[in-house]
């Protein structure tokens, strides 16, 4: 409120515009204020479409906000963006802390700008809200990159659950897309659900690992090594070079265990250094080698294809679930029946019968 | 209908009883033969508790049956079995077709019937529906076991839905312990979402391999392998035994690129023979040590109640997604925006906003 006042606006040169007595100089004010920090549909999605970041940013702020009028606002921009987004390489990036996810995607990103390209980097985080810091909340940590101008950094998006967190994730994905970006690189912390949502949403998915580490900073959410198109063994360099090849060969024999992917691609291991830069420019032509395999069998498309499916139906389940949950009624009958479970004293289905009749029939 | 005219009836002895006037020969007949196929719950529960396997195959039909009557009936049959209940090892055992399954678990549960156990063999297949065969539908695969008085095999549950057969499979297990079966074995093929459901409703997840096949008869559904507490590598007799061995020291390699589960335990891989028999008494003696490791740290418990939660939450989660897809406003909107979201005419997002809001609010 306090940034409505006259004297703080940043628009006082209007004051010499005549105003109808009925309009005073405050609510003037006020409304110039909230037009400069509200922008139309219509200005975010063309500074969008010229690849203006400033209204890109916006519009991904639209998408994040929980106010409704945000939300029609920003599905209005959404829609608009649709059919110049698509065009670009999703990338899934995850590892456990402490294996230089921020070091590894601030060389990859600069390897990727100095070849033309334009990253854009997400983050998918939903435990960000519990610990109240977010993975990429602390852009100092990608420097160079931060300061490209082919480049796009956004800390992670908040949220209570891992749906809305991945719906918009989602569509900042569709804005960067339509804002020129062609190279969607998606972190994500490996300990957690998100990986699978991550997976959903990308065309490759990567997973970061450091030699020589025990096993518990090895330590990795069950499936995901199984979800990987690639693992890249970083910081290989120095001492750590013999250790990252030998890792490469153990991972690469434990990959040839698992069944061919329906992409028809067999997942590889290199290794790299975010430091010397070493296999970064490797990583890329796997990527490549990746990309022409899928757009050539038609994966690719197919794959983007079902992602969007998927995210049709997951938005529904987990609405329907949240409906039911969130029900009343429901929530102290839930409680109860928990217990008599607990318990013994019914079996599972039984209970769930009780709810789902109290639900369906009040 | 036609069981039911009296010179059919296997009841005729009854014939000499007088019968009041306003009740009809047809109809005494048609009550007796029904009753005849329709024990009471009383009756049934009092067979199951007595170990009476005929009593504990008609509740298991009943509870298979999809007439509302019956679900009455079998839930209060099941609810007065579940104080008896959950006093077993429940094993699951998976693996593609051709790997010996069938034989593996004869000679398994020989082994155990021979030890003092009483083992019910169950078995989920939701494809089962579609191929028209059950995987235990060809009972003379367990001659063995078939004629073994401490054993009881029941084929596959048919369902439509894999939530459906599930519940089934799940009520049958509390149905076979309240009738005394300490060992129940879940069999399930290895090519489906039925391992992760079989995941969630047993103590020991047993995964069986055969050495020396090809990549693809070794294709296991991803992410089976690391939910295995053990790799049976089968069919380690002749000259598959240096093979097998080989296999041994890979899969072992493999098990240890996994994290630490969460029970304590590190899955283990064994060789066994379901023709010789050799490594078939090492498999229970694993068993057991893991069953020692897992009540002594309290696991075993604690997962038991975390599946029945899990069943609880799943059964209300489908039953919820039912209710909305068989909706048939939903189910022409479904299609439409399915079709618009396919040509990016539409978000996935905004799709499902518009298919909620026409759910919620008709």
């Amino acid at each position: 409120m306090s940034k409505s006042t006259p004297h703080k606006s940043a628009l006082k040169e209007k004051d010499g515009i005549e105003q109808p007595e009925s309009i005073g100089r405050e609510s003037v004010a006020q409304i110039i204020q909230s037009r400069k920090n509200q922008p139309s549909a219509e200005e975010l999605i063309s500074g969008i479409l010229k690849g203006d970041k400033t209204a890109l940013s916006r519009a991904i702020t639209l998408v994040e906000s929980t106010n409704p009028k945000h939300l029609e606002k920003a599905n209005q921009v959404i829609q608009a963006c649709l059919p110049y987004a698509n065009n670009s390489v999703r990338l899934g990036i995850t590892g456990v802390p402490g294996v230089g996810k921020s070091t590894f995607i601030e060389a990859f990103g600069k390897f990727l700008t100095s070849n033309g390209k334009k990253v854009a980097v997400l983050a998918v985080d939903p435990s960000s809200t519990i610990s109240h810091g977010s993975i990429l909340g602390d852009k100092t940590r990608m420097e160079e990159l931060v300061k490209d101008e082919n480049a796009y950094i956004r800390p992670s998006a908040s949220g209570e659950t891992l749906g809305g967190v991945a719906r918009k994730t989602r569509e900042t994905i569709i804005l960067c897309e339509a804002c020129g970006f062609d190279s969607i690189v998606i972190e994500t912390v490996g300990v957690g659900q998100s990986e699978t949502a991550v997976h959903s949403m990308v065309d490759f998915f990567l997973l970061l690992k450091i030699s020589g580490a025990g096993d518990e900073l090895q330590g990795i959410k069950r499936g995901i090594m199984e979800m990987a198109d690639a693992i890249v063994i970083n910081k290989a360099d120095g001492d750590n070079i013999k250790k990252a090849n030998f890792a490469k060969v153990e991972f690469n024999r434990a990959l040839h265990l698992f069944p061919a992917k329906s992409s028809g691609w067999q997942p590889k291991v290199v290794t790299a250094s975010a430091i010397t830069h070493d296999g970064i420019s490797n990583v890329w032509e796997m990527i490549s080698e990746y990309l022409n395999l899928t757009k050539e069998n038609n994966y690719f498309n197919e794959r983007r294809q079902d992602q969007n499916q998927h995210w049709l139906l997951e938005t529904i389940n987990e609405q329907l679930k949240t409906n039911f949950f969130n029900h009343p009624e429901i929530k102290s009958l839930l409680e109860t029946n928990k217990k008599a479970v607990q318990n013994n004293e019914i079996s599972p289905f039984a209970a769930a019968s009780i709810l789902l009749e109290k639900y369906f029939k009040p």
